[in-house]
């Protein structure tokens, strides 16, 4: 490869020399996220290779996040996703986002007395009938939507309930509320994270296409006698979104236990 | 809502009922994931509800990965998913999935000596012309695909890919064989997690739509000595994948430190 275009002598195959022509355009010409990048016609014809090539070199851009496609509209220069560092700290979403330098604006779409049902009910392990504290939120991070989020308190109160409803929750923590404010402190949690395909109302409120990958998290939060105190359902949108985590190998494992993918 | 239908008294919104009816009836019939489901004018007239209630009540139970949708085919119901724990014990694919009871075999593509290229290069932070051996591994789940994997080893040791390419890694753990037959183990590793959509040959091998949404993985793994030894691109199906994690309070933040979602 030379800086010009496919080098045909070189030994790395032409979709990787396209692979690394393309991300130096980006860079070189500092192509803003949301530039419209050449049709696949057009990059035959300036790089001279096949449909083929292209294809494939755009494609794992697009798998690595590099270049993003929208259905009918062509491909993109992606967004740099922000980074949830949540694994490593355990901080929340807001401390996490706002210890980074950026702004957190949660739009609060309803607080309210709920029968907690599906799989809330299920992350909570309560039973049939069981009444929780329902906050539904679309949060915004640097003024661009990025979560919806349903959180269910795992209390029947009345007076909590007016007390939440009376407090700002649109730039605050949760968290931070619920440990200051109610007593409520959270010391262990469990989560999983997935993959979904936005449907729906999803689509409509995170404004992205039907079908869109989302990035879904269960969360249960535990007081220090183990009492599930509060679960969350939150779907994340996946071009703006990643999760990050260091880790450490378990000392309960022998020395040569293997990270994932060993 | 009583188990025969909607209960219009009740106090709980219809799609909230419908969703515990299509719940309760999967459960009820034994329905078999892959099962087809009523379409939404057969539910509207079943239950009587309008379509807007269906269309919640299924969209809702789609993004909880209870039914899936598949383009012009029709929604079904979803398998339950794999769950991979690797936050908690940091155990490996391999070793997560086997101590759980499934089978893994991978599909071994090619074992080369590569210029490492892209984000593979990023994550390792070598210099441009770096060689790496590189490791393209299909990976299967109790006889069903679920992960398409690039590893690259930090080596650039024609022994070392001569021995690799003797070994069988079909039914091993990589890294347990970096560990026993390299000396090669892993300390502290780091890792993000996206959403992102099939795109190309990656949909094709993982059998997947174009478009459908896929879990990312990319992580890098260290020695004690804090050397990059390894990383890897992973990307799993997001109808068959989920990961779990348990966390704990980070004693560094204050008692009030949130989790996600604070």
């Amino acid at each position: 490869m030379t800086d010009l275009g496919i080098d045909h002598d070189a030994r790395l195959p032409y979709y990787e020399q396209l692979k690394q022509l393309i991300v130096r355009e980006i860079a070189r010409d500092s192509l803003e996220p949301g530039h419209l990048m050449p049709s696949e016609a057009e990059m035959c014809a300036r790089y001279e290779v096949s449909r083929t090539v292209v294809r494939q070199a755009v494609g794992e851009l697009v798998n690595e996040g590099v270049l993003q496609r929208r259905r009918g509209k062509g491909t993109f220069v992606a967004k740099p996703k922000l980074s949830e560092q949540f694994m490593e700290s355990t901080v929340g979403f807001f401390e996490d986002m706002t210890s980074h330098g950026h702004s957190v604006l949660s739009s609060v779409l309803s607080v309210d007395r709920v029968e907690v049902v599906g799989r809330a009910r299920e992350l909570i392990g309560a039973s049939p009938g069981t009444h929780c504290i329902e906050i539904v939120r679309l949060r915004a991070v640097n003024d661009e939507v990025v979560a919806f989020t349903k959180s269910y308190i795992v209390r029947d109160d009345e007076t909590m309930l007016e007390q939440l409803r009376g407090t700002d929750l649109s730039t605050a923590s949760l968290y931070r509320i619920l440990a200051d404010q109610f007593g409520l402190r959270i010391d262990t949690g469990h989560r999983s994270i997935e993959a979904v395909a936005a449907s729906g109302m999803l689509s409509k409120l995170l404004e992205v296409g039907s079908g869109e990958p989302l990035l879904y998290i269960e969360s249960v939060a535990r007081n220090s006698a183990g009492e599930v105190i509060e679960c969350f359902l939150a779907w994340h949108r996946a071009d703006r979104m990643r999760i990050e985590m260091n880790v450490v190998r378990d000392s309960r494992h022998s020395a040569g236990a293997s990270l994932n993918h060993g």
